[in-house]
């Protein structure tokens, strides 16, 4: 696949340049412009005929919006200049969250207009990582790539010392995917679950299920954006004797707010990977452990 | 909507007459025809030309293929008689656990292709009950109604005493619904889970989260087929101290060998609805009560 | 087009093998599962990325639509593991017949469902052999071909003494096929035809138009599942004094009665065709002769 | 149906008005221009927003292209005027004949472009009569009801002496249809066949299956051109001793030339309906009856 | 249609607020959040089912892309309640500009891109006022209505004195439709045009065709964001002895910066519409006077 | 691009034959029946299968919707015979003219109609020149090349005297084209414009803006059918002094009246291209030169 011209939406500048030396190629330039109008315009002077193409941008963050806008009309433009394959890069795509109406009241299922949008627009293959709902492929007639940190995260911590370890589940959700992590890791599993088992109880419980005491703690889930339930979940396992906590996630879009709960936590380290394209903030924690999973990405194509 | 003309497929043909009955109205008659290639022929003498239909049919069991080809034969019917709207009310579609494709190989993505199927033949919209995944709207276009059996099997329950209750989830992935039953019957909830705690642990352990001790336990999931599940909870309750044990799951495509299960089982109730068209079976244990959930797919008309 | 990967649905596993070692190559592994709510699954370990990719599935008999639903699993299967190229082979497609609405009723066009639902799947062409209805191709969108079994009929005959030789059709809606196969043979044509000349007559009469006396008849068709009309224009040739008589059609999805009924006939001999995947019914007289046609579907990819 | 608003093509302006009359209403203005440069242009003052409309243009002749397109541009200004629903009435649609490929080339399935192009201009419904192909409706999505003549030329027939009379098909492909004249007539039925039984006999003979001599014969088809079959088969029935010879055909998009040739036939009177709008040549012989169908459209309305 | 249900979308609040009371009705109530990643929801508990609705939102400006997701989010969630008809209300889509390739690169056709979004999300009609490109509504399948604003800003013109009066366009562009209000309030009419008549001339020349001494201009356009060209023009009209400057435009997508290039200009009076709902700029000079336009929305519904 | 085969519709065969000469390649064998109802039929013998393929077809004249008919047909077959690559190339696409509704009335938008026929249809692409309305690409889905005919024109006069010359557009609409060629001729440019100034006179006056005294001037327009507007402007040119006048249209689709007003006018001569293939008027006026195209179409590929 030496022979594909890769493009970089404003959120996908970095994480394009990464995957392009993966490829021994380079980005192809192109341009974006922001009209006084709010109107916005890509254009690029690479001659893309017949050319099987990529296009990198990441979605989410207080851009969102105008990047979802970039990303269909690059699309179209590669269409337009008739490209022989035009695959839509989206490191993190957080509208897969909303992936279901809302129980009352009459909502959009927000995940599936993004994906008839990108459909519409001309993308042919999707390729994108640990959806938050692995049933987002589904809103698609277009092949969609969902793939997995994991082989990163593992091989990153297989250089550590895994003794006496236990991978922990943050909650029930992603208990299936945590015990993918521990079978990896050759460690046992432990699964945290917030509850309020009795009815009047005001305050929600939470539960570790697993004996986590002494031991070092590694907890996973898919994403984080403040924190919050992964410092809650090392908490309790302080609580319960736990040794060194180490915390993993696939996409941190997190803010400085999330930056201060986490340096005040038991935390002590927190790997992430460069999916949401966040450098500014993971840049201010010494915590912070940035993996690059580009190459995952360049393996899929 | 009593101008609406209701038609019935093989699977749907009691579920069809209760619906009806809810109208007011009865089910127009269809043919259905079985050629000796295997072929089939869907057929109405029905004039419904700019008129509002519903075609009913339950798609699970030993003649599923047959039943779903036959559903779309009767939408494509409708279709080309010029109806004004075509409501395909599927009961129990259990194709909605396909909702994703397999860990490694290349596998089909069944729902949606069932949910292709369903909108090339004609359907305008969907009436459905406890989808296993609740994100299979979203492999639509047209409209579906996701119901739920809840209020069924509330209003029944609350006509009984449910003094020192407890409702019991019995995995993980169902306790958000669970919590829901919870709050409706004003009762405390606990949660279930198969775990492995240990690395070499060689068998699952059944978790119970909550205090069952000397309850009247309330399982309730959205189908079981084998009721295996439902009676490993029911036993686990039980060396927990628990006292009564009813259940309740929607869809109950179950077999004579889970009837067996039932029966040998320290459930004492189990309630079901009359989704799956299983009255054969159903009528064999004295353990089972059949709720009819027609009036909920009425009033959504 | 030594590149192509070729996989077989449950109905097409002889097809594809020998299909296969048409293309000197072998059959993709695949696996079909049938699970115990009328589930199905398909699966293939394959890379058929950017790859051509076919799949064999015949459509007809018990399960036909069992195989109509693995057929469009395959289809989705293949074309979200972003196959270049998916061609379906229908052997026998016995929904053909079904091209027009019944004359009265609300019926459906199943042929047109059907065709809907191969390309919505994912077909991107089809080949498939002496259609029932030669206006089906026209109920696609994508290039579907129609082949023939004219050519390796013929070329079997003609190793045959074919002295004084005469073709036959069974009935006026082949005639004008029965016509190319005497061109091809370079014998003459008879005509026959069910007819009711008079008005009160009480049953048809089954009238040969053309000399059949001393001659040895080839009857041909495009399919018999009874073998009736076949045995009753054998036996009014013979009422007509015709020497021996050889029938031969394309499709044979014969039953076991339809064999008995052959049996006792004066045909001598029936060519039939593999698109039928029913050597276990073939293989019970010895009137039988099943010519292979893979290799016609060889030439056409 | 009396909110209904008519529209009439260039080849539909008679046919329409006929129509209108059935429906107790008046065909809308509507303005056809054809521009120096070949364009053309429909226009219409009045407000179909909301409205049933129909649009009837019937499509044979010199100008069956434009008359096509003039069809597309109707649909387009209906549909983007937001009618609630167009009904394209084509009376006459030649095109049905080129349901297939040819036998041998790189060919185009004509009628199904057709079906296309009226199908994304704006067509909800297709209204036609006597489809050479009865599986046309397989070509399109929408509804197609496919009418038929025969209750207007048996009640026309009816009214004259239809002693000794039989029902007489020119080839054995309309045998089918002949077949139901003769039974709503209550008459015999003979087919004819043009047929080259030997195979080096130079010229076809024309079979007549069944006994003529003497009876007033009724020759139906579904059109004629060039008047050459009807003309045939009654020159052979005359030759086998028919008494009074009448045809009926329901499209009859004939010439001068096949004018002439029905003059000195032996056909003593040809029926026709109006769907080809072909009053021109109708007028020129005293043959010709012409029996108005508008009333058939009007009912399925 | 005084059924209706009209929801206001971020920017279309007022908009909608005051096509409701032309209508004799209320928006109805509507909810939208802004989530810490970026990610939108829009909401409302009304019952939409068979419904007519309608979604008011203007695009353009500085979260232009946050409003268009809005509103196709808006759409998808009509559409899935199952409304009757979806009307998209866009008093300005400022994306209209975008309606052909530049003329070097690779670029989207960013009209075409909304269009189909809106599409795919779920307008059934779209209603809007004064395109900048008359071209758009080809970019739609669904009925566009390009409203516009000539009859209330001539209604207003007409009660002030037109004596002396002369309409001014401000560029050749925009001749046709000059020429549309000049016959509208019975004035003559002058084309501004700048223009490099010299090879080598360094500036362009402010050409103005027609007769402006002593009269009072009028000068129309579509929209204006910086107010430059109007200004411009102004400048030049008073260079030739024009009497009183008088402006007008659809759309005023304007600025501070503008504003204060106004505030200094010949111009005496900007009349604008309310499409831009830009109130809080428009509230800041003296010389704008805003004119509601709802009611020519409202009479197209 | 080698390995194209190139086809020819009726109303393409001269514009093809050049085409393919500067492929180094010959035109593809087919044919074009026309029959007696009015149907059209388009066949080869060639096999296109997985080949690139392209039709060339003009549109305009006399016979413009059998052209545009058969175009379609063309299509068709390519995509039926499993074409890699459909490329429609259209010289003069004469409907690009009708971009937009009619200010009054209900008509329609014909640019889009035949937009999606042609995709419908087959096309995958579509090379063009010149669209009279820069829009037209974005009514189409696939891409849509719009060349342009600046390069073949001014290579041919830059082999001439340029000196004092003076490009002119006949009308402001042209104008912002005019400075293109302007700009690439390194000459000044003047505009004409028909303008009614006074509101109450009567006629029409040309202005000319520009200084033309003594000029040669080059008129440029995209196209001419009657010849009208481009020898009133030469008038205008001659009236004010002008010395040698030349006029280039791109698309000539004129008739002999045009000729004639063309050969009693003050330009001296008339460069054209051979976009419309009207060789047979164009060899009657020794005023005009035709400039072969083909070879920017052939770069395009």
């Amino acid at each position: 696949m030496s022979d594909v011209k890769i493009f970089a939406g404003s959120a996908g500048t970095d994480f394009a340049k990464k995957l392009a030396k993966n490829l021994n190629t380079e980005v192809s330039p192109g341009l974006v412009e922001h009209f006084s109008e709010g109107n916005l315009l890509v254009k690029t002077e690479e001659n893309v005929r017949h050319q099987k193409t990529i296009i990198v941008q990441t979605l989410w963050g207080e851009n969102l919006s105008d990047n979802f806008l970039e990303l269909l009309f690059w699309l179209d433009a590669l269409k337009r200049a008739d490209a022989a394959e035009i695959t839509a890069i989206i490191p993190y795509f957080s509208y897969a969250k909303a992936d279901k109406q809302e129980d009352t009241g009459v909502t959009s299922l927000r995940a599936r207009v993004c994906a008839d949008c990108l459909q519409v627009a001309g993308a042919s293959r999707v390729i994108t990582m640990d959806l938050h709902s692995p049933s987002i492929p589904g809103f698609f007639q277009i092949p969609v790539e969902n793939l997995s940190a994991r082989d990163v995260f593992c091989s990153y911590l297989q250089k550590t010392d895994l003794g006496n370890g236990i991978v922990v589940s943050p909650d029930a959700g992603f208990a299936k995917q945590a015990r993918k992590y521990a079978a990896q890791l050759s460690l046992p599993c432990a699964i945290g679950d917030k509850n309020r088992p009795e009815l009047n109880g005001l305050a929600e419980i939470l539960e570790i299920v697993g004996e986590v005491k002494n031991k070092n703690c590694f907890i996973f889930d898919d994403f984080t954006t403040s924190a919050g339930t992964l410092v809650d979940v090392a908490r309790a396992l302080k609580e319960r004797g736990a040794a060194k906590i180490t915390a993993a996630v696939t996409h941190a879009p997190i803010t400085a707010q999330a930056l201060q709960r986490l340096n005040e936590s038991p935390i002590e380290q927190l790997l992430v990977t460069n999916t949401t394209d966040n450098q500014a903030i993971f840049s201010q924690s010494e915590k912070i452990v940035v993996l690059d999973v580009t190459q995952e990405f360049a393996r899929s194509l």
